[in-house]
This record gives structure tokens, C-alpha cells and sequence, in this order.
């Protein structure tokens, strides 16, 4: 254990490097894992690839969120990708761009989280890269998985219903209330209320659960895949209507969707009621859900769903896709078009 | 063709994707390509893995490097990883971390340089990930590679000879030679010579090429595993003195350098000599060289220079390996202790 109190730039690359190597597992599958120039890990005939990174002011805060939390998100946006390919995530590599004067207490707060998440989803970390950075402390993550079928976002098919698994705006509402001054601890548990009473912590604490420690539906769609059930699949990262959009892109199709269906998330709408607003925007472009989008054959929504049932994960048919282009939105009657209002990078 | 005088930022995430998924072609193994939530590669039963990043003021100045040479450089850290494994690079992720006001004439030059290098080594660009940065622009490349029998670190022996490829201390004048104001041009030709004349042209776009646009031995040292002549291996990265050290160490072994064998890169010799100078600790201590260190039983060492012929590849014997630990250079006849002066991250 190296102190805490100290900072990366005191401990230096090589005693960083050792400590991790001290740390991190040796897990299954792996045949050379880190220390060495590179990693070498069992694979089978096809395997898939993805990357993703957290950048300090534009994916995250140190303020707002514990480096344990950090460190499981790391992984589980990376997770997601994984998730909606239907695959099994293998194993991981870690890149860090660190200040140097980053506290070793924060070092290791990250990876606690990043080697916790990766025991829970049966990853393992293999390797990485150290680099020094005078700018913004940068997470980033390159997964490795298996997948046999992968589910692809250009399997849509006319006709397919369009599920949506979980609630949504869950975790735009959490970076609302992170705002507002609420927190969560190491732990995940409530530790600043940002202004809400008492009687809002299981709601505040589910919200800011769903921004700073999502949880992609990886067995799920596991389970899917293996049944066959989905045409085609997209994660919702960027919000449900910019990430429609593309899957209706890449499939040439048309996609419908009935505003009433949309499953808003119950804790972010009470928030919004009580200040006299709806949620239904959170969950239509909030984005950082996390959950999956799927193209699924009317006749295989019934076994879609006792699929869901046993890992306890709501799903819900929004709509349907058809020949054409573009989403059309049914509400009060009528059919609007819905504009992708998603998170982009670097658009102001 | 995007309009070369806008930024990255006029451009937007989803407009650089669609850049992206047209131009970058779809090679050899790529089962799903850029575009989806994650790629699809074909893989045999072992991959190897590795991941390196450039960070913009500390491995590059966008002012000294043409965003091409970059690009190519990116992947050539990365390949290094796989030759010092014997392994053949397949497939590579980029995460971008890019400012707004980035040119696109810098990113698409960044990728003419990342799918020019890929195109020359056999290697499929297959996804990554683009995010914004307030911070330095990052270049984060993950690549892939096969080795059915990787060369690890720790795979040296008591009485290997050390051999080192190409000439060592030239990526470090490089350095020099750009902190003096020589620069390249996107083709790597000579564009200043920074005070320099014109009879050293040559000398310096040697060292700057080695330094802005190194060529790790991939081929040879696929040659090396196939025909079974190492018995480990690493990449001079940090320098010689910091490499063989932990070279040592994972092999557990002590190793004797021979001063007068260490191949000093006789262009970086000529700027030092010029300024009344030696090269030698540049050659020791200067790093990026991107050249391997390898452990080799004195019985293939014929065998091992054979092969480095085919390549055109210089290859030394500097020392050996025995039991014990540390390292000793022999000197006008004297064995003192070789100190790592390497390169290492966050330590000023």
C-alpha cells in the first residue's frame, strides 16, 4: 500500500507500474498480463473491440463523483458497447493521462472501482499505459469481448418492434441534481441532498446512481443473443433520439414511435413534477442511459420479454420500424417529426 | 473532402464519424467494421494487446511534429509493443481527445498518416471513439496483434548474449535538433535546419525521422520467433539503461554492457562530436529509439544476424546475461554500475 497522501508525480512511473502489477489479478484467460510489452489473452474465432474515454470537465468532475464510482464507470460505458453486440466482455486495457499532482488515494480510489466492476462482469485487466498530462485527467478504456452473432445496428427489419430495456432520464436527472449539490459517497450512498428533503433519498440516490455507476444489461442481452431473438441492437448512450436516428440510418429504415410508450423513469419524473416540468425530454435526449435499443420481430417480443423477466429489467416496446426514413413521434394523435437533440462532441 | 479551414468543433462528432466510416476502407479480418458500438474482428486462439498514447506537450509539440508524422507515429509506438512480442499487428482503435478549435486539416492529416502506417504494416483501422478536451490533444491507439509464441521480458537466460537492433541516441538528437529549431514537412523531408548547415542535411532528417517517425523491426522480429532464435525480448522505449533494467528484473538476471559495443548512432555522434560532445549517453539514457533488446543463447547468435540481414537491419552484441541483478557497463577496463536514467512519466 503505497501512502496515500502522497501524489503520482511523488511515486514516479515505475513504482505505479509495480504497484499495479502487485494489484491487479491474473485472471482467466489470460497468458501474459501486465508488465510486459504487451498482453497476450486466449481469444476465440472472432472477437470484439471498443473503446470509450472520460475526460475531467467534459464527461466527469472530480467534485462530483468519488474515484471508486469513476474507476466502475470507466469500465461500464465500455461495458455498454459490449452489451449491444450481444457479447461477452473478456478483458480490458487501461489508459490514464494523470496530473501529476494527482493523490495516490485517487489513483487507487480509481482502480478499486475499475478492478471491482471488472470482478462483477467477469473482466479482466490486462494492461495499459501511464502518461503523464498537463491537462485534464483522462480515463481511457479498450474492451475486449466475445461474440459469436454479434448483434449489429443495421439488422433492423421492417416490421420489428423497437424495445427499449429499463427507464430513461434517469441518468441526465442525475447530473441535474449533481448540480444541485447532491452526492454520493465512495460507497454509492447519499451523502448531500443538493436542497431535497428527506423523504427524495431513495429517488436522489437511484438518479445519481444512474449518471455516476450505470449498470448496461449484459446478461440480458447475452441471453438474447443466444436465443436469437433481436434483429438488431444499438446501446443508448447519447439519448434515444440521436441514437434511433443512426440505427434507423444504418438499417434504411423508418422508425415510429409512441410518445405515451416511452418509459420515462418514475424517480427523474417526480423530480421534474415537483418543479412543475416533465421528464419526458430527459428521456427522449438526455442520454448516458445505458440501456439497449433493440430491433426485435413482433412474434419474438413475448419470449424478449421472459428473457427480461429473469433478469428483473423492465422492457418496452416504444414504437415500430417501417420502410422510409427519419422518426416520427405519435403523441396526442398526431405524428411530429422527432429531432435528434443528442449529446455531440464538440458542438457548442 | 471536408472544408480544410474549419475546426473540429464546426464540424461536430457525428460529421467527423461519417468522415470517418467513408474513408477508413474495411481490411482484411474485419468482420464489423467502424460505425457499430463495438468492431468485430477475426482472431486466433491467442491476441496479443497493447495501448499507448501520445499527449500533446509531453510526447509531441503540434508545432514540431506535421500532423501526418504523428499519425503515423501513434501507431508506430504501438507496433513497437508488438514486435518486442514477435507478433504481427492486425487491428487498431483510436480514442481521439480533440480541443474544438482543432483544424480539420489536422485531423485529417493525423489520418492520412494513421491508415498510411496501417496500410504499410498490414493493420485495419477498426473503430475508436472521438471525444472533446479542454486539455492537450491525445492520441490513444489499442492494437491488436497474433503471436502464437510471444517473447516476454522475463524469458532470459543465464550466458544470452544481448543484442540490440539499429543504432541507439538518434531519436533523442532528434529531439535536440527540433528544440534548435530543425523541423520535417508532412512528407518527412527537411524543412529547417536549425542553424545547421547544408552538408548536414542528411544527418538531420535521419535523427528527426527517427524521432517524429520511428520504424519499430516488425519483420525481423517476426522472423526471430518463427524460426525460435530468442529467448526474450522487449522494446528500447525509455531508453537502454531503464529498458535493460527491468529486462533484468523480470528475468532475474544480471547483465554486463560492454560500452564500446553499444551501437551509438554515428548521425547523432556527429551533432554531439560537432559540439565537442559524445553521443554515448543519449545512446544509454535517450530513449524512443523504438528499437528491441533481445535475449539470445550465443549458439543463434549467427543465426539471429542472418536473419538481420535479410531486413537490412543492424544488430550488436552488447553484453551478456548472468546470474545475479543490476547492471555493469565495462569501461577502459574498469565494471562500474550502469544507473536507469530512463525516461519516466510524472518524476520532473
Amino acid at each position: 500500500m503505497l501512502e496515500s497522501r502522497r501524489t503520482v508525480g511523488d511515486v514516479g512511473e515505475k513504482e505505479l507500474l509495480r504497484y499495479l502489477r502487485a494489484r491487479v489479478p491474473q485472471g482467466p484467460g489470460v497468458l501474459v498480463g501486465i508488465g510486459d510489452d504487451a498482453a497476450v489473452v486466449e481469444t476465440s474465432a472472432s472477437t470484439l473491440v471498443t473503446t470509450d474515454s472520460l475526460v475531467e470537465g467534459v464527461h466527469f468532475r472530480r467534485e462530483w463523483s468519488p474515484p471508486r464510482l469513476l474507476g466502475r464507470k470507466a469500465l461500464s460505458v465500455n461495458l455498454s458497447d459490449v452489451a449491444a453486440m450481444g457479447g461477452l466482455p473478456r478483458h480490458a486495457i487501461v489508459s490514464l493521462c494523470l496530473p501529476a499532482e494527482t493523490p495516490m488515494a485517487f489513483f487507487e480510489g480509481l482502480y478499486d472501482g475499475l478492478l471491482e466492476r471488472a470482478a462483477e462482469t467477469g473482466v479482466s485487466l490486462v494492461g495499459g499505459n501511464l502518461s503523464a498530462t498537463d491537462g485534464p485527467l483522462t480515463i481511457t478504456v479498450a474492451l475486449l469481448g466475445q461474440a459469436e452473432r454479434p448483434l449489429v445496428r443495421s439488422g433492423a427489419r421492417a416490421g420489428d418492434r423497437i424495445l427499449v430495456t429499463g427507464h430513461l432520464g434517469a441518468a441526465a436527472q442525475g447530473l441535474k441534481l449533481l448540480a444541485q449539490g447532491a452526492r454520493l459517497d465512495a460507497e454509492g450512498l447519499l451523502s448531500a441532498a443538493g436542497g431535497w428533503t428527506e423523504s427524495s433519498s431513495e429517488a436522489l440516490t437511484h438518479c445519481l446512481r444512474a449518471q455516476l455507476d450505470p449498470s448496461p444489461p449484459l446478461a440480458f442481452a447475452r441471453a438474447v443473443v443466444e436465443q436469437d431473438l433481436a434483429h438488431g441492437a444499438m446501446d443508448l448512450s447519447d439519448g434515444l433520439s440521436g441514437d434511433l436516428e443512426e440505427m434507423c440510418r444504418d438499417s434504411a429504415l423508418r422508425a415510429t414511435v409512441n410518445a405515451a410508450a416511452v418509459p420515462v423513469d418514475p424517480h427523474a419524473a417526480g423530480f421534474e413534477r415537483a418543479k412543475g416540468g416533465d421528464a419526458f425530454s430527459l428521456a427522449l435526449h438526455g442520454g448516458e442511459d445505458y440501456q439497449l435499443l433493440l430491433a426485435v420481430a413482433p412474434d419474438r417480443v413475448e419470449a424478449v420479454r421472459d428473457v427480461a423477466v429473469v433478469w428483473d429489467l423492465p422492457v418496452t416496446v416504444i414504437g415500430e420500424f417501417a420502410a422510409g426514413s427519419g422518426i416520427g413521434l405519435v403523441r396526442d394523435g398526431g405524428v411530429l417529426p422527432l429531432p435528434a437533440r443528442s449529446h455531440q462532441h464538440f458542438r457548442k
